[in-house]
Order: C-alpha cells, then sequence, then structure tokens
C-alpha cells in the first residue's frame, strides 16, 4: 500500500506504475509514473539522487520528452527500477520525494514515445468474420490465409496522437453506391476501432527473427489505441494494396503505458487455434491477457468485451513481423486490431455493430481494466 | 565547370550536387556533396567560414550524422547553399576548400537521412495492368480506382537500408500451388521493384492537407530505391491489407540524395489522365521528369525504361497523401511503386518480365540518368 493518498483503489496504485511523458506550464517535458491522482517525477527523483544505484544515469532516461531511452534500456533497467519505485511509494517518503509529486490535474500529458514503425494487426476472429461479411459479402468473410498467420499491415507512425488531441474528420475520395466515379468531400462515415498496442523496448538485429520464447526481452508494455477509421474511404482506396489515407488521417494513444511487468498476473492462455499453426508461431508460455476492455460514445458505454479471447496474441505476432529477417526498433508500436466479442454488445468498432457513424462533437473513450489496474484511457472528439 | 578533376562528364559535376552522409576511418558521420570521384565535406566547409553568409548555423546542419536537419531547413535555405557550393565549386578554390574534398574511394556511405514514414504507391499503369493480370487472372487487371487515386501504402521505416547492404533472402509462409495449407521456409520467388524514391523537407501541420500547388515547398530530392519483394509469401499474405513480410525484409536506398533544383532542366508533361482527376489532383505546371532508367543484373543490363511515362506524379502523390490531413514530417519517403514501360525489355520486376526469380549470390543494380545527371545507383546482392 503506497502513502500516496487516494492510490489505493484507484486503479493507479503501486500494483500498476504506468509510464508517461508530462509537462508542467512551460517547463520541458520529463518522464513520470502515474500513482494515484498524482504523477511522479521521474527527473526530478533521479535528480535528488532517489534511485540509489538501481540504475545508472537515470537523470539520462527520465530527463528526456520521451520514452525512448527507457524502453531502449531494456528489462535490465525495467525491472530494478519498478523494484526502487515500489520501494519508494511504499516506505515512508522522504521530502524530496514528497517534492517529486504532481497533482496529474496541473500537468499536461504528450506521446509517451516517439513511434518508430506502427504495424496495426487483424487478430480478433469475431471481427476479421464481421468485417470480412460486410467488405466481401459474396465470398467466404474468412480468407484462406487468416487462421495461418495475424494478418497486418503497416500504418502512419507520424499520426499519432496522444489522447485528448481532437480528430478532424477526413476528406476523402468514396463512391457512392451504384456510381462508377467517386465524389470527394468529408467522410460520412467516421468509425473507432478499439485497439491493445503493444510497444517495443531494445531493438533486434536486421536479418535476424525473433523466436517466440524470447519476445518478453523487446517488449515493454501496452497502451490503449482507437485507430480510428473512415470506412467511405477505406471500401472505395483499398483494393489491392489495403488500407492508406482511410486509417492515416490519425491513431490515438494512450498517455500512460502500463508496463508487462504490471500485467504478469493477468496472463490467460489463448483460445484454441485450428488448424495448428507452424512451428515458429508456438509459445511455451501463456501470451493472453485477462483485460476487461470498454466503449464509451459520449458518457455511454456502447460495447463491452475482453482481450482474452483474441485470437492471435502479441508474442505471436512479434514472432510473425520479425521471421521474415525484419528488425523491430525501439518504440515500434504492435497494435492488436479491433477487438471484437462473439456477443451483440461486445463489438470493437461502429461499423460492425450496426449503430450510426460519427457525428462531428461525438467522443469516444476507450477503457480497459486487468484486475484492480485501470489503462489509461484513450479518448477524442471529432471536429468537422 | 568545376576545378574539381573528373567532375566534367562524370554525372556529378555541379549541375548535380547530391547530398549524402559519409564517414572516413573512425571518424564521425557528417554530410557530404558528390562531386565526380570526390566528396565534399560540408562539416568541413562549415568549419573553415566557407559557407560565408549563405546560411545561418551550417555546422548544424552538416556537421549531423543525417541529412535530417538539412532537410528540415526547407528551399529558403537549400537554394542559398546550393547556390554557394556552385560558386565554391567553380571559383579557384582556397587551399582550405580542396582540404575538404575526400575520394569517394576513401569514404563509407550510410543511410542519408532517417526515414519517418515510408510510402509506396503504385504509379505506373503498365506495372499496375502486369501485376493485376498474375494476381487476379479472373478479373479486370485494373481496379477501379486505380485511374482516380495513385493506390498506396505504408512500408516499413526501419528496414529501409542503403545502397550495398547484402539482402538476406526472407524466410515465411506461402502456400504451393493447389494445397490448402501452407508450408515455411525461404522465399522461392525472391524480386526486385525499381522505384523512384521522394524525400521530404520541412514537415506540414497535422490536419492541414498540402495543396498540389505547395508540393515543392516540402519536396527536397528524389533517390533511386529497390523495393524487394517475395512474391511467394506476397500471394498468400496480401489479402485483405496488403503486402507486410513480403516487402518489410528490406528496400534498399541509393546514398546520394539528388535535390529537386538539380532535375528541374528535366520537367516534362506527363501522361493525359483519362477520366479526368479530381481537383485537388490537378496541378499547375509539370510534374513529369525525363529520367532514363535501367536494370542491371549480374552486370548485365535487363531492362530499360523511363520514369516520364508514370501515371501519377510525385506531386499528385503529395497532394493524395494528405488531403486527409495526415502530416508530413521531415525525411518521410514516398516512392513511385515499380517503373515498368509499355514494351517487352522496359519490365521494372521480374515478376512481370517472366525471367527466373533471383538466386543467392545475384548482384542487382538499379541506375539513372536525366540527361548528363547520373542518379547515385542502388545495388543489393542477395545472400542465403
Amino acid at each position: 500500500v503506497s502513502w500516496v493518498e487516494g492510490a489505493e483503489g484507484s486503479g493507479f496504485g503501486v500494483d500498476h506504475l504506468p509510464y508517461g511523458v508530462f509537462s508542467v506550464g512551460e517547463q520541458p517535458r520529463r518522464v513520470g509514473v502515474a500513482i494515484g491522482s498524482s504523477v511522479l517525477d521521474l527527473a526530478e527523483v533521479a535528480r535528488a539522487g532517489l534511485f540509489d544505484d538501481a540504475v545508472a544515469d537515470p537523470s539520462g532516461l527520465f530527463a528526456s520528452d520521451r520514452l525512448n531511452p527507457f524502453l531502449a534500456a531494456g528489462p535490465g533497467v525495467w525491472a530494478p527500477v519498478r523494484a526502487r519505485l515500489t520501494e519508494l511509494l511504499v516506505a515512508d517518503p522522504a521530502p524530496a520525494l514528497r517534492a517529486a509529486l504532481v497533482p496529474r490535474a496541473d500537468v499536461r500529458l504528450h506521446l509517451p514515445f516517439e513511434v518508430a514503425d506502427y504495424v496495426d494487426f487483424y487478430s480478433s476472429l469475431e471481427h476479421a468474420t464481421n468485417v470480412g461479411r460486410l467488405f466481401r459479402p459474396d465470398a467466404d468473410p474468412l480468407l484462406p490465409n487468416w487462421r495461418h498467420l495475424p494478418v497486418a499491415y503497416h500504418g502512419r507512425a507520424g499520426t499519432v496522437v496522444v489522447s485528448g488531441t481532437p480528430i478532424r474528420r477526413p476528406h476523402g475520395q468514396r463512391r457512392p453506391p451504384g456510381s462508377d466515379a467517386p465524389t470527394f468531400g468529408p467522410s460520412q462515415r467516421l468509425d473507432f476501432e478499439l485497439e491493445v498496442g503493444w510497444v517495443t523496448g531494445p531493438p533486434t538485429n536486421h536479418g535476424e527473427p525473433l523466436p517466440i520464447e524470447r519476445v518478453a526481452d523487446h517488449l515493454f508494455g501496452l497502451a490503449l489505441v482507437n485507430d480510428w477509421s473512415a470506412r467511405d474511404i477505406q471500401a472505395w482506396e483499398y483494393q489491392p494494396l489495403g488500407p492508406f489515407l482511410a486509417k492515416s488521417f490519425a491513431t490515438s494513444l494512450a498517455p500512460w503505458v502500463t508496463p508487462l511487468a504490471a500485467l504478469e498476473p493477468f496472463r490467460v492462455s489463448q483460445p484454441p487455434q485450428d488448424p495448428p499453426v507452424l512451428p515458429y508461431l508456438r509459445a511455451d508460455r501463456d501470451w493472453a491477457f485477462d483485460l476487461d476492455l470498454s466503449i464509451e460514445l459520449n458518457g455511454r458505454v456502447i460495447s463491452r468485451t475482453n482481450f482474452r479471447g483474441m485470437y492471435w496474441t502479441v508474442a505471436q505476432q512479434l514472432a510473425h513481423a520479425t521471421v521474415n529477417g525484419a528488425s523491430i526498433r525501439t518504440g515500434d508500436l504492435y497494435a492488436s486490431g479491433t477487438v471484437s466479442g462473439p456477443t451483440p454488445g461486445s463489438e470493437g468498432s461502429l461499423l460492425e455493430s450496426g449503430r450510426n457513424f460519427l457525428a462531428d462533437g461525438d467522443e469516444v473513450t476507450l477503457h480497459g481494466t486487468a484486475g484492480p489496474i485501470r489503462l489509461a484511457e484513450v479518448t477524442g472528439t471529432v471536429v468537422p
């Protein structure tokens, strides 16, 4: 139990300790962890010498405008830092530690890390089936490759924005039903996608696949993602090379990254895979996570699902994404694809639920919990 | 005419002046321009004060391990720097200038800029038709959207490598003809793609489309690109979200970036577009370029084509890529898509030419010229 008032029961207790980047007024950005309704300023903790010998050069890691240096440091640094922070937040606090605590209401949160490459998967069986049925009504909704590999594409890293950034309705080409030629204008079918994003740590070597049993050495943690999607633009543009402008206008990311270490108690086994997957996709431990997820539209919860039902796990995704020798860089973002459940009311997008598409002014907020841990929400409002 | 011996007629005269990043021995990387068979060390030119007042803080731009600071500076800096370098390379040289000249044989060339986002287009009518026929034999080879918008997808920025980097044959899933299930192993259908890559300068604001008449403010220049492709992996994985592992293992980039300024004399009008394109894709000037391109396989030229025949221009590509409000960052790489001509012997890939796919040890080199200007070649050898 932490001495920080209100931390217990807030979803941001000592069992969580997610990392983010914040600033106060005109001061430079730095790294912090969220605890209760406060931020612990890690640059200040480093300056005060409170890391002791838990880590060399803590200022280099935390007096930074992005998490990337800390991400690059790897599990050998992540673990002692987490252990030391837990110690500091539980024991009687030194005055310098109290002084490093800033009310969250007083800070501005920034994109937590510089996104290197952004990859978006398509790993929910229910979502792929729902979407396949809509986009290719005359064919088997699930394509022949889907159960053999985690289908994915690269998204636009440069337009990943932090939660709270207004989402401007994109313009583009869309073809009216029955017409041969496209028209141009604002998207009429603006949608969201509920996703879980995974953030990488140390890079891998180009040319060397990352074996599935070594994924944890390169995986730091997760943050919720809203993969905004313009369905009318998508339907017209996506063949044969996949979505481009339908997705590239904005992708929202939660401001706090929850470390894998905090999620260990919530590992569960993934759904059975049939047919059996190729050996490079077989893990020696559980890589699904029991995360309750929900979508709030203008203050009302419209969908609830759980991340444990995903057909493909993040370990399978990273093993697959590197099996051709592609390297991972620090700060790569791997999003799960839309998380949809099997029942009505568990869809991860409007496209699937049959609701109206987003109107200007609509606010979408994605939530997640793992037992007592509350993932940082990701929110965005549509503007014209 | 330059005082640098051999510059005249080398393809790297004072009319060219492409920028790159080099190092000598263990010394740090810095920016240079290629002239004849030498490199002019711009960090050294800056240190010697030879830029005069052509540009503020030349050391900040050129004592750098990447072109990005110079790219970000924009046309207001690119033009006076080019003018001053031309002056210096034509007039009688000061000893300090001679001292800044390094033989190209003595330098190591590096990836010239940090790639922000990498977008790959599909803008050759002939290539799209050839490939459509092969991948979708039972349908119209050109999809309905193709003549209305420059089709594109995001590639992997983190695996763009400089010319000369060995290309490891990727492993992956591919489905043997007639089989239901994939097998795993090294690609049996490894191919290249001849492309022209465009590099961006100053960023645009997120949410604001870049009008086609302002593209030149954000476009620095070009470099040849080899978009290596594993056709067997591609055929199995690419539906419905486009190519992923078939392309992400490596993309080779030429080490010298030719500025747009050097290419101005080679602007020509693009082929007619029918049906007419939407207004945001109509330029007020010519944006095609008369570049002769060729492909050399193990020392033998196997294909020749010209870049002027591309259906979509780079100006149309950038206007399209940002019309949804997506921002451009400094160092984005926009590749043209495979450049194929209309006749046998002008194909930009093996897939189209019907030749054998690449064997281990094969060396592929892409060449280009614009009048007397020789674009830097991009080369790579396949290794097992």
